[in-house]
């Protein structure tokens, strides 16, 4: 969930920023700031290098085994269709799914404010054992930090999860090819709509709930697939339109979606509609995009659909036989087409 | 470091925690009261149940693999000796180190407070990629969330190790047997001397540093003592009588160790005279205790004395041949007894 950074690949050098520019809410939103940060600061500070941004790294010497952590800031704590718990299970279990993987092991490492009810700390720990405990994974081992009233905002969770690779499904964001199909496997736009109204008030949340729910099942179904399925994302922060031009750049790609074809409903148009939001930028927690071969596009969507996770998936465009690589591009209602841009990122923090 | 839960073992039932308490900073300070959170509220939610706290928990299905998890909030992020980032490298690797575990791979996660420095940041990465690199093990994945000014203090690090288990030396904090020599590699009280002094302005500061380094090197050094090296565990939250109470109850024994032995710096000293604290109880980052069998106990400080990090070995005490297990004394210099505490927790907050 939210881009990943695994330091291998070719390095890319720029200038490095100047000593009194400081960290935005934007360096955080899975955007063009986000990755600027990756690649300007951190990777160069860890001596590794800008690579394809994978939402799970492969483990050293242990080829089938994937590694993937997330750290959970969602403020408010507890939403409609979920909490801070439950999203850091489904988060961390479904970027090991995006690269093939079943969950093996989670850590749990909390964060909390003094003066945290108990009742709330019991309320979200127990949704997240819940949640552990539906996809089947352990929480082998955790930490609990305590920071005095004012240094942190209620509580923050880290999950680092482990997954196991097995068969033929090997997706990753750099294998994407001419004429793949582009699937959807749910409609777009719940999550961070329903977080952003209910933090801020605005009252949609009674019509709209988070999607987030684990897709590990969802992935394994589709593992008969195999060597078709090129890429699986999960496009939470940054959304749809950030998930699809990492794809494009890693794979040098140009991607072609249809608006007609993407399922946006309808309070989630109507909250974008007020808060002047792209849904194709907000959050999910509970589809994924996958690139396959275009052969296998109908039995893919038909395998999508035979589980709940994936029962409204559509097709909703393909990779382009030739046109710019790294570009993503919205064939209108209308029939005009348009540049997906890469979120700058400013947009909705702490939705995750 | 700090106190790690593994969900396996017996239960023990108490009564829940009543709805209008709270989180208090000792919750978090590797005491009494971060025990009672987790047996009372965070491994029940999990449905897990109370066991041993070990440093790391062993990957289920990978009986060579462990994990460890810890989330890093020192302040102030730059002391004597360290920073948060190389802090956050050395406390997961010693944690798995305390498994007789070599570090494969880390994963990185970053909450950073909107407005910090990026030179701040890119000081703490620099620090955190040069421990990585000194221990030799990558930084395959991260992330990254911001969040607004006042919702978190600065920068917090999670850092989850894997590591692996080879030979003979699978030491755990359950298999201390009377009999068994207690040594400790280096001198205690630093780490959270310094940090206390450097955040207080109180002056110690400039005759003391933080002992934070990697312990694989010492741990690796020990390996051909094998089955003979029952526990290892590095004294951090709590320090040594924290570490020495938990092992003491896992192996349900008594431990007894010589308070003329133990050694405690003259600049710890001084600055615990001063704070009224005990340094059994001030946190550690760079040394370790270790049970082993009596008869070895000769070669085994030879051992660690052969490395720099344990240039300083001594041994302090021994595991009773009989007495109330669980409990820890201390024989004073003038020949008395008294019983080591497990301390309730609430002393040094944001020490690691």
């Amino acid at each position: 969930m939210g881009p990943m950074w695994a330091p291998n690949g070719e390095r890319r050098t720029r200038r490095p920023t100047t000593k009194d520019e400081v960290v935005l809410l934007g360096h955080g939103a899975g955007g063009r700031l986000t990755a600027e940060l990756l690649d300007q600061l951190i990777l160069p500070a860890l001596d590794g290098a800008p690579g394809p941004m994978e939402d799970a790294a492969l483990l050293p010497g242990s080829p089938d085994l994937v590694i993937s952590t997330d750290s959970f800031v969602v403020s408010p704590l507890f939403f409609p269709g979920g909490d801070i718990g439950s999203l850091a299970v489904h988060g961390t279990v479904n970027d090991l799914a995006m690269r093939g993987a079943r969950p093996l092991a989670l850590s749990v490492s909390l964060i909390v404010e003094e003066g945290l009810p108990l009742s709330e700390l019991r309320s979200v720990l127990g949704s997240l054992g819940k949640a552990a405990k539906a996809v089947g994974v352990p929480v082998v081992t955790g930490d609990t930090k305590v920071v005095g009233r004012g240094a942190a905002d209620k509580l923050f969770i880290n999950t680092t999860g482990i997954g196991q690779r097995s068969g033929s499904l090997h997706p990753s964001a750099v294998l994407a090819r001419p004429g793949d199909a582009v699937l959807l496997s749910g409609p777009i736009g719940l999550h961070g709509t329903t977080v952003l109204s209910t933090r801020e008030g605005l009252g949609f949340d009674s019509d709209i709930a988070s999607d987030t729910q684990p897709l590990h099942r969802l992935v394994r179904a589709m593992s008969p697939l195999g060597p078709h399925v090129h890429v699986l994302r999960d496009p939470t922060r940054g959304g749809l339109a950030a998930a699809l031009n990492e794809i494009a750049r890693d794979s040098s790609v140009a991607v072609e979606i249809d608006e007609g074809a993407i399922p946006v409903p309808e309070a989630v148009a109507s909250a974008c509609d007020l808060l002047g939001l792209d849904p194709l930028v907000v959050a999910n927690e509970g589809c994924l995009v996958a690139f396959v071969t275009a052969s296998v596009a109908d039995e893919a969507l038909a395998i999508m659909r035979s589980v709940p996770e994936g029962a409204q998936a559509v097709r909703i465009g393909e990779v382009l036989p030739e046109g710019r690589r790294g570009r993503v591009t919205l064939r209108t209602l209308v029939g005009a087409r348009r540049i997906v841009e890469m979120p700058l990122g400013e947009q909705l923090p702490r939705i995750c």
